[in-house]
């Protein structure tokens, strides 16, 4: 595979093939120096305006933790329900969390208004403010990796329970809840496209030149 | 400041405090390889569902980058006019885009449909496939750094308008309209530090402990 050649160009390589969504943690503590610098990696993704939207709760208590896991359960019940027959007990054989494992769970939110109304950059895509707690988020991911900490984002919950659960303010948006540790392993494959869910598509025909369904010569 | 030790824990950190949002450009072009590799980068970050929502519409037709460049210059006048005195007269001498300089523009857009109707993990909080387009986003731009080539965003567009000039099909979203090439320079820091228009914040203060608004000890 191509990645081999890959990951001799940079360490950079090796950290983007080999980060996983991980859902199997082991009890082992994460570091404190640790969670600082990946904290510090998402701290330093880019943002719309320069206004780092974001907070960072990091939930340590388990009984926030089971809250959580209870509200991902009933969420996933149903998310179960949209699919039949064989995806159906695929779907229900899957590990989707690890909430309650994870030493470590966190909420990584945008807060639309940080600096004032008006931000530099969005003024028509506002989303653009959310995009960037989504570049920290993969920016914590990757440094996790490094770290050797497996990162699992957890999304089959719902943002207004959430918000409860954690006292979030109106107007604060919940972008990403992850759970950190250590990883019992990272596996070679991402684990939907292990167990046949979906194949990894090939990148040759997601690429255009000039405009939309003109393939690269 | 803390980076320089954690630039030694491993080479990421030097990547993500160096990364910078690029509006200058060489002329000089991007070899094939690298542009290859840091669009296999984008490919392998995380997705709901491993759903792979993305497409990347290379631009290089000099055509097709100067209307994108009337449509942002358009609205980038809208944007000055949403601040006043001091901060509109800062706003007008900032360099926002490189549209027309860099060798190539980069439309990463998502298809919500991708693999049907129906996304494990993508019942709930239905712009997670958004979310993971980003994440490729922020993976490419780290691998474009240790390429040596810049990264810019323009978030100064209007869609609308996007999709017209690149055929983009109803339903696909324009996530990001990237421009990438050479940098005159990486800069010490992000522009709209130096320059004064926002500082960075203290990331202690961002952190909270197992609730909203509780610091951590």
């Amino acid at each position: 595979m191509a990645s081999t050649l890959l990951v001799e160009q940079h360490p950079i390589y090796e950290l983007i093939f080999s980060r996983r969504d991980v859902r199997r943690f082991l009890s082992r503590a994460v570091p404190e120096a640790a969670l600082k610098r990946i904290l510090t990696a998402a701290h330093h993704a880019p943002s719309v305006g320069f206004m780092q939207p974001w907070n960072f709760i990091v939930v340590r208590d388990p009984a926030v933790k089971v809250k959580v896991k209870g509200m991902f359960s009933a969420e996933n019940s149903k998310g179960a329900r949209r699919f039949r027959g064989k995806r159906r007990a695929l779907y229900e054989g899957l590990k989707l969390e690890g909430i309650t494992e994870a030493p470590i769970n966190l909420c990584v939110t945008c807060d639309p208004k940080r600096f004032g109304p008006h931000v530099l950059g969005r003024n028509t895509i506002r989303r653009t403010d959310v995009y960037s707690t989504c570049c920290a988020v993969q920016n914590l991911w990757l440094a996790a990796r490094a770290e050797g900490l497996g990162v699992g984002w957890v999304s089959i919950l719902r943002n207004d329970k959430l918000k409860r659960i954690l006292g979030i303010p109106p107007g604060i948006i919940p972008v990403a809840y992850l759970c950190v540790g250590y990883p019992v392993e990272f596996p070679d494959r991402p684990e939907l496209e292990s167990v046949g869910w979906s194949p990894r598509l090939s990148l040759d025909r997601l690429i255009f030149l000039d405009r939309w369904g003109c393939l690269a010569p």
